[in-house]
C-alpha cells in the first residue's frame, strides 16, 4: 500500500496525516480546493477562470508524466500535490511540484508530510532535482517549509506577482537535489 | 509601417537589419530554423520531435498574446523573436520572449536587433518587465547580449539543461523592467 503515516508537529493538533496516490474520485474535492485558493489569490498566479475544470484536471492529474497524491487528515481531504516534469528534452532530469494544503487543516504538519512524499516520488521516478518556479516570497509558512525540506531559493523575480493585499511583491525560485 | 533599420556593429559586415511582424507566410522558415536550433541543442530544452508543426506555429505566431517578428539582412531571413505573456492572472504583467538568429547571420548585429525590437514592442503592449526563464549559462555570446541591453541574472537552475557537449550546465533567469 501507498501510505505514510506522518505525526503532526508537537504542539498541534496530532491527528495523523495519511498521504495516497489521487483517484478519478478525488478530483472534484482537489478542484473545489483549487478554485478556492485560486479565489485568495495569495499563491498561485493562474486566475479562477483560466482554470476550468479540462484544465485543472490536466495540471493536477492527467497532464503527461504527473503524479498526484491526496492528503487525509482524520477521514477528511486535507491536501494535494503533483508530481511533474518541469520542462521537456534537455531539462526533462528535473521536476516540478505543486501543493495546496486544505484552509481547514493548516498548521497540522499537512505540508510538511506532501512535501517529504513529493521528494520521494520524485526520487521514484529518477529526476535529479525539483524545482518551484513560483514561490509567493510574502508566502512565509511555504518559504520556511521548503527550506526545512532542503531547497534553497536559487532566484528571486523581482516584482512578479500582484498580490491581492499587498500589491506587486517578489516572486522565489527554490531547488532541491534529490 | 513597423520596420526598424539597424546599423550592424563596427568592424562586422555592415548590411542593415531590417524588422517587421511576421506573416503567415514566414512560418515555413521559422519552424525550419527552429528545428535545426533544436536539433543542435545548445539553447532550447525542447526535442526536435515535441515540437511539431502545429507545437511550433503555437510557440512562436499563435498563442494568446504572442507577437512575432522577423528580422531581414539582405533580403534573407536572418532570425526571428516572439514577445508573449510569461504567466497569466497574477503575473500577466511580465512579458516573456524567445529568439533565435539565423547561423548564416550570426555576428552582424541580428541580436541585437532583436533583442531592441523586443523590448519595445513588449513595453508598447504595457508590460512591466520582461523575464527570459531559460538563458543557458555557457551560451555565452546571449549572456553577453542580454546584459548589454539591461537584463540581469536574477535567478539560477543549477545544472539545468544537458547540453550536448558539456554534460549539465547551469542555465539563466535574466529579467529586465520596462
Amino acid at each position: 500500500m501507498d501510505v505514510m503515516l506522518m505525526k503532526a508537529p508537537t504542539g498541534h493538533t496530532s491527528q495523523e496525516v495519511t498521504l495516497r496516490p489521487a483517484t478519478p474520485a478525488d478530483f472534484a474535492a482537489i478542484y473545489d480546493l483549487f478554485q478556492s485558493i485560486l479565489h485568495e489569490g495569495t499563491t498561485y498566479s493562474y486566475s479562477p477562470e483560466e482554470m476550468t475544470k479540462e484544465r485543472s484536471l490536466q495540471y493536477w492529474m492527467e497532464a503527461p508524466g504527473t503524479h498526484c497524491c491526496v492528503a487525509e487528515s482524520g477521514g477528511k481531504f486535507a491536501g494535494v500535490f503533483a508530481v511533474r516534469p518541469n520542462r521537456t528534452g534537455r531539462a526533462g532530469h528535473v521536476a516540478n511540484a505543486s501543493f495546496i494544503v486544505h484552509p481547514d487543516h493548516r498548521g497540522k504538519g499537512v505540508g510538511r508530510a506532501l512535501g517529504l512524499r513529493a521528494i520521494e516520488v520524485a526520487k521514484s521516478l529518477h529526476y535529479q532535482s525539483i524545482q518551484y518556479n513560483f514561490v509567493v516570497s510574502v508566502n512565509e509558512v511555504a518559504v520556511k517549509l521548503w527550506k526545512a525540506l532542503g531547497y534553497s531559493i536559487v532566484g528571486t523575480l523581482p516584482k512578479g506577482f500582484q498580490h491581492p493585499a499587498k500589491g506587486l511583491v517578489d516572486v522565489y525560485i527554490m531547488h532541491r537535489y534529490l
